[in-house]
């Protein structure tokens, strides 16, 4: 994997920030949250009026080995004709991008499908699907790396067109479940304490799913007695998981602010954090849900989430739809009186 | 007091729209809120197609005889210093109100200070501020009716231009303790658990500002041995406040929903809902803040607020924050594929 050059934000600029936030015509810290955001994103742009300017959204899509085990509501194929469906408008993430002015991205990293044909999806297919975690690893060193690159190079192109904020969604049936590997091996919490429902398990799939995934982990930890971090990732990942670690890298070092959606983007964060901890500065997180140990995760990353909606759809629609609040951030920090302009008294 | 038909929604069209929810093209309650927001949406509108068409924002201003006992950290002048800012497009508002593509109108209902000559705001002024409550009433009955009549006023202007949405914030220094009295009264909760520290108070100014507070309903309750739900609401009032409940009781009429801001307007819906328990059919909730007792407020009119970013500006802007869910909720009922359409496997 290659070498990114991630640095934290610098934090100079803080107390000239913190004083231009401080002399807007409001009491100080009734802003909340914006105000928050509005320090990040000047920090991450080194500049005090921040700019959310052209921002993407890169839909990645990915089929999963471990679907064969029975681990998810939902059959392999709705994976294709989501990528499908999303590259003709229909999709829930094509709503939001559309509302809050995102260029979309939809790109097939690895589904078990073949879209080379469909307009409207980029194709960097690297693996039709990725092996079944249950008996081997997910994809090989080869794969790791050829994602991360896929995922950096589409960040590019994003920069390129002037992007500041890239947004980052999935589609993969069966995502949740390296996900919750992830945030077992990577926050130390029991796996059982890791998984949930996904799209929609009863209580009998749940069972089965924690079954199929401790006999998984118990094999993993057979071959990496001692894993590293690259190991974690590269045995359980999906490709779109990994092509999304790759962005969020690139991302952090080109200082382009991340919106990060629901609990498998958050499991990506988190595997970017455990390689790269500096870029925790450029994430903003967009939607804690209701999948078991989201919540968790998130404060393993010391985030809080703009929006707890209760959705779970994935697609990036959780990080989208609190878009509009980073804006309202930039906004405040860009458009707002201060007080000796709208001659206010100042009243503390 | 006049007497509006508010009728509770017709829940007839329910299973229709919950079937048009359930065959979009996603998990089956996989967007969570704003599933319930485009159910609420479609029964104040009874069709499955709703719009938000002309979205527009009201902004209350009127200052409070209770500021001279000290009860806020802010001046009164604050109060017609802000009305003015608002006016040429400096607030926080402005920004939201700019951002989110609603029609601002700055009304004066009883700012202590001349703003007649002021280009932009509206001049509906009812009294020169409410009376010192710590003594007397705040308002008599006719400035009570006055002051219904206007916010009612206000919507069916903003109804005259199509308005399907109505938002409503105030301006007016030291309302947080006629919020507070009004909340202690309506929702039978001790006195001290219903004061916070407003847009800012130390803590021996809250201690203050709980003394103060006390004494009043003492003498509230000495006057008004059996107070009605109009005596509670006429004693302790603001003009904006009041003139915000005539707002919400006229969109309730119309069959126009209802964006609640904070604090302050979640005692103005608890109010309107004491008046007509059916205008809660029509309230969507933006914003919980951290002002003490709010979220026990919205427990009592069993509201879930769409978003917590600890905001305490008032002006209604938690609620124009909240603007953009409330939206995605529409599109996703009106724009979202359908799994027939959209060619998906129905996973369940």
């Amino acid at each position: 994997m290659r070498n990114f050059q991630i640095k934290p934000v610098d934090g100079k600029l803080r107390p000239a920030i913190q004083d231009k936030i401080d002399n807007l015509n409001k009491p100080k810290g009734s802003l909340g949250e914006l105000e928050a955001l509005a320090m990040q994103l000047c920090l991450i742009q080194q500049d005090l009026t921040p700019t959310l300017a052209h921002p993407c959204h890169l839909l990645l899509g990915g089929d999963h080995g471990i679907e064969r085990e029975g681990v998810s509501v939902s059959p392999l194929e709705v994976t294709w004709q989501q990528m499908i469906n999303f590259s003709k408008g229909g999709g829930g993430v094509n709503m939001f991008c559309r509302q809050h002015g995102f260029a979309l991205r939809v790109v097939d990293v690895g589904v078990d499908y073949d879209l080379s044909a469909v307009p409207g999806i980029l194709d960097r297919k690297i693996a039709w699907g990725t092996k079944n975690f249950l008996y081997e690893p997910a994809m090989d060193e080869k794969q790791f790396d050829q994602a991360v690159e896929t995922g950096a190079a589409l960040v590019d192109d994003c920069a390129s067109e002037g992007c500041r904020v890239v947004c980052i969604g999935e589609m993969g049936i069966a995502n949740t479940s390296p996900s919750s590997l992830w945030m077992s091996l990577f926050c130390d919490i029991p796996l059982p304490d890791c998984i949930g429902a996904g799209a929609g398990l009863d209580t009998p799939g749940i069972r089965h799913k924690k079954e199929v995934l401790a006999r998984a982990l118990e094999q993993f930890h057979t071959l990496y007695p001692a894993p590293g971090t690259e190991d974690v990732i590269r045995y359980f990942g999906g490709l779109e998981m990994v092509a999304a670690i790759g962005a969020m890298l690139r991302a952090a070092e080109r200082r382009i602010a991340i919106l990060v959606d629901g609990f498998i983007m958050t499991a990506c964060a988190l595997a970017a954090c455990r390689l790269y901890p500096a870029s925790r500065d450029y994430m903003i997180f967009g939607h804690c849900g209701d999948e078991s140990g989201h919540k968790k995760m998130l404060d393993a990353l010391q985030a809080r989430p703009l929006l707890s909606l209760g959705l779970r759809l994935g697609e990036g629609t959780g990080a989208l739809c609190a878009f509009p609040i980073v804006d309202s951030a930039v906004r405040m920090i860009n458009e707002m009186n201060n007080f000796q302009h709208a001659n206010i008294t100042k009243y503390f």
